[in-house]
């Protein structure tokens, strides 16, 4: 079956800022409930409402795809053949609750194993990072020039503090020098947007031990469309079909990163959390 | 002499909405000039401009003013009498330089050594936050919410990876266990808008060991407006004739991160950097 990309596209785009005029419509409304109820339990409804919204649309829609997103929600894929949306509706929940901004809708698009098409959507800033395989990358109406070559001493790398302390998945002291190289390290608190933060240059590098699919599917597909490497922690390509620790890099700095400064600890296995 | 408020708060907003025209057409430049030029020259230049421009505008309309900024700029502060401006022309240089976003112009007002008016201007996000010290705090037109309390479990607190390591200033170890009680930690790159986002509530603390008074001049006076609390790493009142350790904190839990995460190292001088 001919796939018409043109539509699927322009339906994503729909459903999109669709969704977004939902959740911004919904901050409003929270500052209400949230005196009421648990904070949590509204956030989980959002975030089921968000992906029920896409899943029964695309559905509608496109029957023949399958759909992926937070555990028990979407298809069980055996596989990676056909057409495949992944979604996380809201990236970056703890941002979404305690901040309100800071958090993203994810969409990503594959075909066989291939990402075609990414989506971030950075709700509050109004913010639309799109890429397409092979036919360059957007902010909003702006093309976004591909990565430039950069050295590890003025690079800014995102990584959160609670990898800098004792923990399951990864050397601490190894990381400790890589914080102590570079020029300065951030943490932001939703892996979309620091995939977009590493697609624009904003910030070099993004290091996580754990992350799902549903949360690197889209950013996966912006960052190589400029140049820039999504792979685990160990080098492997990712895959749609299980979580795992992941590392997105411009490429210029990516294989000094995981040389000398990323290591597991010998009793991890990747992705099992 | 009796000191027209009115007339000093409707001055430095027009300062601070001509300087953010000039610093956002300066974003745009600068993609030609960086290449030509280094960055970082470009930027000390941006940053030297724009408090001229302040400093000698405020000069001419007041002249019995002090002016504080960045060392050798302003006045020789022996002491705190009188009405200082204190002055961050662009305080998160690095993202300023790195990313285009994230920084912001802080200025704060004191009158004997007590801070009457704060404004913090994120430039690129068009947020103007604004306080007067007895008058309530604004974002923009909105007034901000009084500070409510919270539990330490549930926090979000904002310190960089770089004292997670270790170093001369704070016991790592200590702050390590924080890292591991709280919900999450975060880590923007701009002490203006790290004290903002304390104020608003979007995070609960934020900790670092070592600030200038044009880092915290305007931040201190918004976020106590808001009923939070900002001291030195040691729970000492801030001075603005010095350097120093700064804890920015929701008051229900300023106690806790005190007694239980904070250490100094035993040989660290406050404020000496």
């Amino acid at each position: 079956m001919k796939e018409d990309w043109k539509k699927i596209e322009q339906f994503a785009r729909t459903l999109l800022i669709n969704a977004t005029k939902n959740i911004k419509s919904s901050l409003y409304d929270s500052i209400t409930i949230n005196t009421k109820s648990n904070e949590n339990d509204l956030v989980t409804n959002k975030d089921e409402e968000i992906q029920r919204y896409f899943f029964e649309n695309i559905k509608t829609e496109f029957p023949h795809h399958s759909l992926l997103g937070e555990e028990g929600k979407g298809d069980e894929l055996k596989n990676v053949n056909g057409i495949v949306w992944i979604l996380d509706p809201i990236d970056g929940t703890m941002n979404f609750v305690h901040q309100k901004r800071n958090f993203a809708i994810s969409l990503g698009i594959y075909e066989n194993g291939i990402g075609k098409m990414g989506f971030i959507f950075d709700v509050i800033h109004n913010e639309l990072y799109f890429a397409k395989r092979g036919e360059g990358a957007y902010l909003n109406d702006q093309k976004i020039s591909p990565l430039k070559n950069i050295v590890l001493e003025e690079a800014i790398v995102a990584v959160n503090a609670i990898w800098l302390t004792k923990n399951r998945y990864l050397s601490h002291e190894k990381l400790g020098l890589l914080i102590k190289k570079i020029r300065g390290s951030r943490s932001y608190g939703s892996a979309a947007l620091e995939m977009v933060y590493v697609a624009t240059g904003r910030i070099d590098a993004y290091i996580t031990p754990r992350l799902s699919p549903w949360d690197f599917a889209a950013g996966k597909i912006i960052v190589e469309e400029l140049g820039g490497i999504c792979t685990t922690l160990k080098n492997e390509e990712l895959s749609i079909l299980k979580n795992s620790s992941v590392l997105v890099s411009n490429a210029s700095i990516q294989n000094e990163l995981l040389t000398n400064y990323i290591e597991f600890l010998p009793d991890q296995k990747e992705g099992k959390f």
